[in-house]
């Protein structure tokens, strides 16, 4: 999946049960059709919504109201009850943000959803600011224009990372902006709101975790002593649930609980959703001195600590109303949670499970492969839609031992779908497969053994030459960065080129990053490793550890014609240490074949087919022991010896 | 000539005469030589140098005095007369930081310097700190540990750089330490020191500027009114040359004028030694409204800035003492010069000449490595030696027109001499060319039509398969580099790897940057753009604009044994433009052939074997019409197509 834009998140309304629930059929004929009808009526519901949103920024005295993504812990993916801008704009990509003015409404995205949220936000009267874009002000340059001095910026501080109303109020410094944070409106006109989550969380055991909690704490104690904090405040979800071992179920695809946590020198309280946490967790936490409050306690337990005290918090993910909880003469240390960086470095059970992970996986995506290459022409085929086939990969998936569900909502797109980045086919959407063109197919799984992450671009039918240099160029681009070999102390910046190199010849590129990190059954977006022409500071990003896991995922859209997208995951190893320093390379996790037919080997270099034989070989000899006889045999054809010229 | 690093500095100690007289001859007599005989007696000089700079110390109650590289102007090269730190430290590479107290001496260097650090620093007494290595204290944490509150530390502020010394301050604040930074220690007890150099200022015509001085400032002005700034202080040493069209002669191989300007809403001030400029000069610069004062008025026009004033400096490059004396109530607008981006960015006469100056200069190298080539094994041969290949190559470039001189001093190093990245030869050090071996040939020129920086390793004799081996992997590193096509928006950071990549394979690396920026008639090293794996400050760089000029420059060094190191310059140029962007691509300029005979073309692809016979027929179209018959026959040989296996 994609990186920094995650998904269009279509999530189960029903909002009940574990990961397993997670079920296609439900998920999908309960979403977005009802919207997509009312998109074809007259008038959309955001032009409804604006306008009682308007109402009460003027009962409040707010002159400009922002409205974030981000749920109360800055998560990427959020719950429904947490989908504000959503609601109001109807736009449901990962990433935007609106803002609406007493005149206007604009909603900022990246390039990415550009076409999305055309279609999403046509009729709404709300203007799209494609980010990036020549002569598109920012958000902050959009403020300052917008408001006049003494006027009133609302948002919900809850909701919006410290470090983000920091930046707002410093840019705006000197306009005598008043500020209202403590209202969230949409709550107050939003009559069906979802409820927040709450559901039980559960233990991973050390068998899977690699590390016990007890440890990790002693970690990052270690961390806090360096630093002389006293107490160490995170509400980064996963880091959360890395920290402890636990998993919840709050937000879709990703098994994590709402909650805060404050470590301090001897003992933590992990703030967590009333009945949440069963005797049993209870007890184990208890037994490495953490103990459970309520959720939201946090704001009153942040509000008591003392002065001269020194606490230690990531403002780029704890949001306003927690930092402001912070008293006068509290001294805050910001720096990113160490949590984040321990956690993307994967111990060696993880770095072994995941392995597992993957042969699981690739077995599921090489028998789905099959299935859809055996059915086409069959009788069968017409009946196979972009949402059947989600369908029957998940009945797959569901065939391996310790499999919890999808790690996101899976991307089966067919012709000219594949060229929106992040379709995500629905009951109203879903179209048969279109012939003589490509099926994009990106899904990923959550296992006991971690978390997957898979894109393998499918072709239906013949299709033409451009369609196979495209697919060519793109799978160049995925064996080379695979490939690299480097001293430690690189980082994405050092290697995006690798992956791009094939398309900028021929004048193609993508909009989006080469690659994210990966959780272990976790939330299949982590960072800090990313593979990235740079980082949003400028800076070549992280330097990449043994351990840690990232996507290898370029790929072509031509809008109204097709998309490709051919995504790995690579877990960076040591290779060899020399005079010259430690030597580091990547093994690639994920194990299906690519697409033969649609290889044009004349367009690589001999170096690059050996890159595709050898893994051929290895995916054919670690998935086809558990394959039926005929997938097998075709297996074996799929992934046999390429040489340079075919005839 | 690698980047960052600079060159082992043997100036002319003469210090006389125009470029014309950076005679080879007369500098190597007087130049190294002496230091060498002492080093190999007892007592070296260093010694007793230091021994009378802490007597110094002690008079002026100083406990810590630091001595950087820096002239008044932060420039790489200095003249003479500024090299204090060689002076009292024998060390004379191009980088390097002296920290002296009462009991110690140490001396922070790169990567580039530690073989010649540690053998120029033998039996001082100095330790040398080696920069990046695991567990070495950075000068900022040994002052902190090396100063006890109260103390005093001291340095000439003439030669830190504003934004370092504002560093040392925030570093040691707290601790009450005394500053003193008004003395020259190392003057007062330096006898026979070199003179300051001011020597005639010359116009560049526009002819070969290809931009008047008016449109020069005019576009500065525009700059100095978005930012505000009533002033620009500019204190760097090319951006003044560039800037105002002149040409000096004070610093060896630069050629530039030692001078200060500040630059107003209406006219400009120059500041520059007295009688440098003679009535041309002044008449051309007052035309355009630019008047002279003597070369130390600045820093009492810079105290004198009113109250109120916005002046714009870039705080990296201004000494510290100029900055101290601009008055609190001056507003300070601290950002990189704006002509430090306009000069890196060459027009299209600039761009033009590159390209003749880059013909006469492959002209005089390829005529040099068939001379080597040809007296290999005739009773001539014994004669040659590092030194006499540089004074032939030097005659073959004053055949060339418009040839003002070296742009630096140059590397002629065989055998183990390579491995030492920037050995320099002197009459002392020079050895016959070693056979089976390789001689690493890294020079430059000064042309009316831009500056050269071209590196050949050129095999003596047969040549073991490993020395090949380690050939063609630099080989494949520069042309893989060079033919990097990429969308507009990529930095260095973003290239690096394709260098590096042949060398990562085989566990080895060079211990310095890939290429830096060169100017045009100016000096050799010059910023904002480069290659590197990352910047200081961990950005990617600078963004690769049409008309920056790079230097391409992999290598192998194996201590004790050989060097290897392939330049050449690359100029950036637009290519396709699509919907995805513009992209960019690399003109090679530099014309000169690789050696054939330590190519292994089976260790290469086939892309990279059709890179290598594209460039030489370039080069042998582009060279041959300039060389005697038996020259072009030998280069038409050279580079003849080279197939996949040669038997």
């Amino acid at each position: 999946m994609t990186q920094d834009c995650a998904k269009i998140v279509t999530e189960n309304r029903k909002g009940s049960g574990t990961m397993m629930d997670h079920n296609i059929n439900s998920k999908r004929e309960e979403n977005k059709a009802m919207e997509k009808i009312t998109q074809q009526t007259a008038e959309k519901p955001a032009c409804r919504r604006l306008k009682r949103l308007r109402e009460q920024m003027k009962k409040y005295g707010i002159d400009v109201y922002l409205i974030v993504s981000d749920d109360f812990h800055a998560s990427e993916y959020v719950g429904d009850y947490f989908k504000c801008r959503e609601y109001i704009s109807g736009f449901d990509g990962s990433a935007g943000t609106l803002v609406v003015t007493v005149q206007e409404a604009g909603l900022w995205t990246d390039g990415r959803y550009f076409i999305q949220a055309r279609e999403q936000l046509a009729g709404t009267g709300i203007t799209l600011y494609e980010i990036g874009e020549k002569g598109v002000p920012t958000i902050l340059q959009y403020l300052q224009s917008a408001l006049r001095p003494g006027q009133c910026l609302g948002y919900d501080a809850k909701t919006v990372r410290a470090g983000y109303s920091a930046a707002i109020k410093e840019h705006l410094k000197g306009k005598k902006i008043k500020f209202e944070e403590t209202l969230d409106l949409v709550g107050l006109i939003w009559e069906d709101r979802p409820r927040m989550k709450a559901e039980l969380v559960w233990l991973l055991t050390e068998e899977y975790a690699g590390q016990s909690r007890s440890d990790k704490l002693e970690r990052l104690r270690e961390a806090m002593r360096r630093e002389n904090a006293d107490a160490f405040l995170l509400s980064s979800l996963d880091d959360i649930a890395w920290l402890y071992n636990i998993r919840g179920n709050d937000v879709a695809y990703n098994p994590v609980a709402l909650a805060y946590t404050i470590v301090n020198e001897k003992d933590a309280v992990l703030y967590i959703g009333s009945g949440v946490a069963d005797q049993s967790v209870e007890a184990a936490l208890a037994a490495d001195r953490v103990i459970i409050r309520p959720y939201l306690a946090v704001y009153q337990d942040v509000a008591s600590l003392k002065k001269g005290m020194s606490v230690m918090m990531d403002e780029n993910t704890v949001n306003t109303a927690l930092r402001e909880a912070v008293c006068a003469g509290v001294n805050v240390i910001n720096r990113r949670n160490p949590t984040t960086e321990y956690k993307a470095v994967k111990n060696k059970v993880e770095m072994e499970n995941m392995q597992e992970a993957h042969r699981k996986d690739g077995v599921a995506v090489t028998k789905l492969i099959y299935w859809l290459k055996k059915s086409y022409g069959t009788p069968e085929w017409e009946k196979i839609t972009e949402l059947s086939v989600c369908e029957k990969l998940e009945e797959y998936r569901k065939e391996g031992t310790h499999y919890l569900g999808q790690s996101f909502a899976p991307i089966a797109a067919s012709g000219a779908h594949g060229a929106i980045v992040h379709y995500e086919p629905t009951e109203k959407t879903a179209i048969p497969l279109v012939d003589h063109s490509f099926l994009l197919l990106d899904t990923g799984g959550q296992y006991l053994e971690g978390t997957t992450d898979i894109t393998r671009t499918i072709s239906i039918g013949e299709i033409d030459e451009r369609k196979k240099e495209c697919y060519t160029a793109v799978l160049r681009g995925n064996l080379n960065l695979a490939a690299a070999k480097f001293r430690h102390g690189c980082a994405g910046a050092n290697f995006d080129y690798l992956a791009r190199a094939p398309l900028w010849e021929m004048g193609l590129d993508y909009k989006h990053g080469t690659g994210h990190g990966v959780g272990y059954l976790l939330n299949v977006h982590e960072g800090p490793n990313a593979f990235r022409l740079k980082e949003a500071d400028n800076s070549i990003g992280t330097v990449f550890e043994e351990g840690m896991v990232t996507s290898d995922e370029p790929g072509v859209y031509l809008e109204g014609e097709f998309g490709i997208r051919l995504e790995n995951l690579l877990l960076c190893k040591r290779g060899k240490k020399t005079e010259y320093g430690q030597f580091m390379e990547f093994l690639t996790l994920t194990l299906a074949p690519f697409d033969r037919s649609s290889i044009l080997p004349e367009k690589m270099s001999d170096a690059e087919l050996t890159l595709l034989n050898e893994y051929h070989k290895r995916v054919y000899e670690t998935i086809s022991p558990y394959l039926e006889p005929e997938e097998r045999e075709w297996l074996l054809a799929e992934t046999a010896y390429l040489p340079k010229t075919t005839s």
